[in-house]
């Protein structure tokens, strides 16, 4: 239980994500930081606004030099933003105070520092987005597999009608496709070059300050909004309100898996489940129960940062600084829940026979629908409805079987009670091929 | 200070939103989930499923039978929906029960609750789009017309560059066209209907069932997600992420205001300031105070609500209750946030006095940054940089002017602090004229 | 659907609560200030700050006059606060200004609106005290009737040790002991008087406030706090912190009993389960659905309520509407959640047939556990914990009991899987003994 | 901008805190864990579960085995738990198998970790009870050497009536002393063992268990319960609102330094104010907005960790882990912010000029509650309180002083705006005496 489990040996293999980790270390930072001044020198440089020979040597310096992050924490703890002990130590390293003078001309820190993380955010997404892809591919050939494999659908954790294995799984997919679908529109908003110099206006550039911010979109490979962004924060807003949706989708997965795996229901084997310290029998699930925390904590997370929209003036150090201490951890946490989901997708495998139970044995009162419409197509239908009412009453109390039952009180009306389970084989099918399909391909509903 | 100020006569005008209201009245629940009955009806009769005769009577009748909501309080509150009671009084009020018979053919509570809310928010959303729109517009007035009234730009509270009026309320607009941009995105996750049957298969309506809900969408101008949607939160989390981002853009809107107004700043004047019941000088900035208030509200609802999309199973009670408890509360308030927006700025007034002390009282700090690139084209710019830092805390000790100081120091560098307001101008033109763009065209950037 | 279901008439009954809602109207509201207003000049009177003529007609008429909430909306809108429109009102009905002009002498409006909500505050703990008694001597009385009724516990959703019904219920209960505990201090927290005058200085008292303040919390029975509580809002974060405590614990109620009903479990049985639209055996755990719903709304709310503990200045009219906007939900959505578990623990009934189930049938895994202690008296333990480990594997597999297992693998070592249910037995009696104790009789745990 | 800014060598010396970080480590929890093996195994050996030989090895092993963190991971990650992982490496390095089997004997990992969690607890309650003590004896000093300096009081931003310094510095230390105040309590909830076994009931340690747990309580120095508390996290719940309420009473102090260092307004200068990357001038409130996000983070992390409370069963993996995730950041930050609210008040400076400004320049409307008062003496007091407000409207205009309109209008009545602080110099004195007050005084206000 340390700050962090990511940051934990005991505990980091279960709660952390070292693909995600590494985009939000202190090198990485200070990598990227480096990247987004370079670059700007270069920009600079071509425009004419600094001499070219001092743009080309910050550029270069800027992919070379090595900046000790130990180095740069008393500074950044006086001045809240990393960037002048940043500069001063970037200064210090290269010499050439001739040329290196003209490094961060007429930008501020927060011009840097939110440009460097849209660097590192766009990594992230591509990591998000081969998790997803990777999920819903194991996903599409689960439901596809187990598209008419019959399994009791529980509402309020009551047996209700049947379904299939299929169909579930594709109710576990099919948010997530939306939320693959909403990648490009995310990128969009998060993946936006950033400056404006000290206070939104770019004023130590003179005129061709929008021609540097547009310069400096394209060498980064980001988009240009425009205008100023320090004090819009809607960028993260919308990364928060990504997140904390995935989070929930994919801690519904983990949430249906502990109880499809629970004692006495047993529908879902997971390999590798967890044991205890005291019972031999145990196999937890661990995965799944993992899973359902990183999401409640992602959710959290994601609260706190759409908070820090309220974000006064031109800076806010106190909101900026709460995107600080909320953002790396949930992008951590939602890498996380998506390689728990793949883990564990991946390994699960259903029991049919432990999901044919509920079907089968017992007095079947997950047929009671259906023999409702049978029923109703002799009497009205409220009439029906009541008559089976009952007969499920009397099946709960003497233990007799709804079939029998039917038999007994309406001997010229057969019925059998032959599972139905409706769309559910082609709600599994459809799931699967629109899985499949190309990614990109816009798969929401066509308004009318 | 009533369970929810919108209902109460004292705190409704403030805090309540009487058209959006409208919309979460229990009338307007019952209107719309009859509309919805009757609308199935109608599809179920031209496709065979129930008799022609019974669809048009259950149609018509859905469209002039009067339910009393009292009514069907007793039986929702064992059964947690309104369903049965609504289906049951509606069968007894209009009689036929060799028609009504065929009311609700096929359907689960959810599919009438779940589409009947969508219905509602269609109209909501208008709703929003009307206001957004205003406010732009509002907005674009304001930036253009005091595009270049110059006043001090502010990071961490301190005065840090000359920027314009136009710029900063440029800056309060660029997200809100963002989020006006993401209502088509919005609208197509959350107007579908939901028409899956007692558990997700639609299996009592055989084959037809897709035919069903496909019909249904059609004849509700809702889309058809092609499947299943009753365990899929998704478009709810969508709705909360929106509403908390919005929220989050107007309420620092909400704390400009209050900062700009404050005694000693007073940089802005509202109209209708609000009194004080001891002190007669006061003019409390009471609309951007509430607009706060409900900035933090509903980023806290959404959060509850993003909870809710780890719905276990088939359909989970818990969290679908927990929507209905945070979602109506949600939508007002954003509704309200919206309107006291508008009303806030239709009124504001900037003063351009106010605006002009901290540029041109005291000892000049706020164009230190000009200063010092003045001086780096005579010197190294760390060297200028420092100089500048040092004539600064001079000025605080002494009060001498900055540009006095200059002078001393520097009798050969001509220097004038001549407010450079850098692209602020341009910002809020920019601005202005992307807020009055034809509607629906798509203002993001482009990315590379 | 409404802002808030406790106002609909369709969803009041299941998530309204009437008796508290009755402390959270306008009526309600403008009594207490009233009460307040006629209390203050009382006091004022005695102490000769006002004359006693008007002290007397003030407190008089604060006890007769009608005040229309209506009336009050327009100027409340304005200034935030109503007490300026309560004032001119009561002013109006009650004539005789040379008498009314003591009114609300040297008071602010929050002076009069937090102690205003003091006083019914204390009745709300009153409620919530009465409700928890009750809620722990029906669970005491469950608790001892079935203190020795065998069932499985189960961790992560496991099979893992026997236990008792009994030692389940004491685990619901003892935390809610804790929080009737808590009532004292919490009461000790909120029901103070707030008497500060326009800022916190008490100033157009003289000398007399502090004698004022002290004189008010007499004749309202309520703590004088001997300084000015305007900004301090940590009385409102014990509230927030408390109900979400006490609603977390009734959640975890709701919970247990949602997975105690699940079909295919059935160990616990609810009487006025809930129907479903189309499915007629359904028997839908509504109320402990609705409990949870509750608790995930309350815990919400109650972060954002701590959230206004952030109160700027020596008034923040942003943080205190905040607070006003969440805390009545909070207050009412707690009471309904206490009454709620009350009218379930009343008529739960355990099944003794479905508990015996997990004990008794199958290969008995839940035994495994008491079987390798009984093993470690005759090996290490670590090899006995391997050996049964291997036994549970085999028995999932064949289906072997584990009884038959040990008997062929270990046929010296006599062994039969009498569940022991340790401790459970006594300490559901040991729970149900300490609930019903003295009231207010301090029952946490001596520190060492 | 890593995960947890505490681990980061650039951000730590800001948001990191080396004192309670130290609690949060692999090796600081395995120690603990030992730690509570270890007591455990001496009192079953005094009591005679085990054997007294192997206790006394296992006690003494466990204060002198080193155990590799890493060598936890992989089994910990399957396990969700780190303890069987612990155990297998404790038995490996000490060897004796014949003794080591009794290690752990009838405990389960529940006990261990939340034994051990209890014991690091212990130690950080001690960090923030020295640091709120400092803390407050600092304010007391600050309040009381300013008790006479007058202020302008400020409500909704806005001039309200003078105060003085000292009566600030007391609203930000009262509540302080109410949290500290809650310490006691708050042990008593926390530092309490667990032992419960498997799951609840002790079964594998027969008739002693209630000995053997009342022992390790003794032997830890913590509360014996009494009972079991593996599925009760009404204790988290408290660490959650009690570090929550205590973030907001800090996070309001760094709210009002963040206003009171606002250029225009300077009545508080702090030292080491931190610098920008391009602005000479700048002198940033660095601290005071960390440390509002340390308060906003640390209220959304509480508000995660509350929800954890409904804890499904006899235990919840899921919502277990969902405190791991969460509670050691809010221990952390809570203590960050502890520290740097200290170290802030302790170099803060009240500028004596900047404060008298809003109280002697302009038209004086601060006085104009006193000039309603003074009037009121000579007709109705809502004639006097509407004359006042014209007053201040001309004002405002025209610039006048409130005293030469008063003089104009009124020749008779002699006023002058010599600024009343009313009760606030004895507030702050009262408030310094109460903060030196006996360690563990009770200061809360009498109830009646």
């Amino acid at each position: 239980m340390p700050a962090s489990p990511a940051d934990s040996a005991i505990y980091r293999s279960l709660f952390g994500d070292g693909q995600a980790a590494a985009l939000f270390t202190d090198s990485a930072e200070i990598r990227a930081m480096l990247l987004v001044e370079g670059a700007l020198a270069g920009v600079q440089g071509t425009l004419g606004l600094i001499p070219a020979e001092a743009a080309a040597f910050i550029d270069r310096m800027s992919q070379e030099v090595q900046i000790d992050p130990a180095a740069l924490g008393p500074e950044t703890s006086r001045n809240g933003v990393p960037v002048p002990a940043l500069l001063a130590a970037f200064r210090k390293t290269a010499g050439a105070p001739g040329l290196m003078q003209y490094l961060h001309w007429g930008a501020t820190s927060q011009d840097i520092i939110d440009t460097a993380l849209a660097l590192r955010l766009r990594r992230l997404l591509l990591v998000w987005e081969d998790r997803l892809t990777a999920l819903l591919s194991q996903l599409a050939d689960l439901a596809e597999t187990h598209a008419d494999l019959p399994m009791a659908a529980r509402t309020y954790g009551q047996h209700a009608t049947p379904t299939t294995f299929g169909a579930v799984v594709a109710g576990w997919g099919w948010p997530l496709i939306g939320w693959r679908d909403d990648l490009p529109a995310l990128r969009t908003a998060l993946l936006q070059v950033s400056l404006s110099g000290a206070a939104g206006t770019l004023s130590a550039m003179g005129e061709q300050g929008p021609a540097v911010r547009a310069g400096l979109a394209q060498a980064l490979g980001l988009a240009d909004p425009g205008h100023s962004r320090h004090s819009d924060r809607s960028g993260v807003a919308r990364l928060a309100g990504f997140a904390a949706g995935l989070s929930g989708s994919l801690g519904k997965l983990g949430e249906d898996l502990i109880l499809l795996t629970q004692s006495g229901i047993a529908e879902v084997r997971l390999s590798g489940a967890g044991g205890s310290s005291t019972m031999p029998q145990k196999e937890n699930p661990v995965a799944p129960s993992a899973m359902v925390a990183l999401s409640r904590q992602g959710i959290g997370l994601a609260g706190t940062l759409q908070g820090t929209a309220l974000h006064r003036q031109q800076r806010d150090g106190a909101a900026w600084f709460t995107e600080w201490l909320t953002l790396p951890q949930l992008c951590l946490s939602t890498s996380r829940l998506l390689s728990l989901a793949l883990e564990t997708v991946t390994t699960l495998q259903p029991d049919p026979a432990g999901m044919a139970r509920p079907l089968t044995e017992g007095p079947g009162l997950i047929n009671a629908e259906a023999l409702a419409f049978t029923l109703a197509r002799h009497m009205p239908r409220p009439e029906a409805q009541a008559a089976v009412a009952r007969m499920c009453r009397t099946a709960q109390a003497t233990g007799q079987s709804l079939a029998s039952l039917m038999a007994d009180a309406f001997p010229d009306i057969p019925w059998s009670p032959a599972a139905s389970t409706g769309t559910g084989p082609e709600e599994a099918r459809a799931f699967a091929a629109r899985a499949r399909g190309v990614a990109g391909e816009r798969g929401s509903p066509e308004m009318p």
